[in-house]
């Protein structure tokens, strides 16, 4: 995909997150885009994210529910405001609670399909439901509650 | 501390998990004990498991509550049938769920130790709180409902 990733629109200090910041050599770089009314990101784990032989780590899976829901909660304000990502006060939200059901174990070796919608959009709140999918099958499902991050919490130079 | 940690009785084959697998030289190792009637892991978060500055990522937090869950649970059966870690048939536990609540954020630089408590246990399924605290504050408080891995998914030299 050529479009840009909604984590590629975070300020540079907030672009450090093990899970989805591109600024982050050690981590997962998760990157995730609207589809119509949904969000999508792939994720391929790798041969180490394993949990027992042949099947990917929940946590890992937990991590990817996770940015993936941020990242769609903050594209969903932008939406919500009428504004384009990027353009003017910076968005970031953390999260406040993660809930997920593994439902199968997921198959390790494969890309996985994470989908997100926003369930609930409510001042600083959003709510963002998931699955992901191997294969075509849901082995997955998560809840995100995702909070806009305080101002305080802003790296000086993004609340300028 | 000298003790063996739960995850050390893990079966070989079932000892490669990225969260506490004391075999996947990439992964995050958790070691999980016995503390009276809880149990207790201490675990420090390398720099680059950040999620903005100065604060841990929230997937990392979520993969240290499922792994210390899953060896509560494991420890938790043992202890219930009677029998001593490692003895008898292997027992090992799978994530059925995972909820995570970040009440504040979790300082990183810090130890985080992780507590866990066995609300429930019936059948195959045990069901362990946890919190996670820096130092000495509850930071995240999490539930796993952990379940006895099916026998078809053991490998063939645990069942023995």
């Amino acid at each position: 995909m050529n479009q840009k990733a909604f984590q590629d629109y975070y300020p540079e200090e907030l672009s450090h997150c093990y899970g989805c910041g591109r600024l982050n050599e050690q981590g997962l770089k998760l990157k995730s885009f609207w589809d119509g009314e949904e969000t999508v990101a792939i994720f391929t784990p790798r041969p180490y994210h394993i949990a027992i032989p042949g099947y990917v780590y929940g946590g890992l899976i937990a991590s990817i529910i996770d940015c993936h829901g941020t990242g769609t909660a903050a594209a969903a304000l932008y939406h919500a405001e009428g504004r384009k990502m990027g353009t003017g006060p910076p968005v970031r939200f953390v999260t406040a609670s993660l809930h997920v059901e593994y439902i199968k174990p997921t198959p390790l070796g494969m890309s996985l399909e994470i989908r997100g919608k926003v369930k609930d959009i409510k001042g600083r709140k959003v709510v963002v439901s998931a699955t992901v999918s191997a294969g075509g099958e849901i082995c997955v499902k998560g809840e995100v509650v995702a909070v806009q991050m305080p101002e305080h919490m802003m790296p000086r130079s993004s609340v300028a």
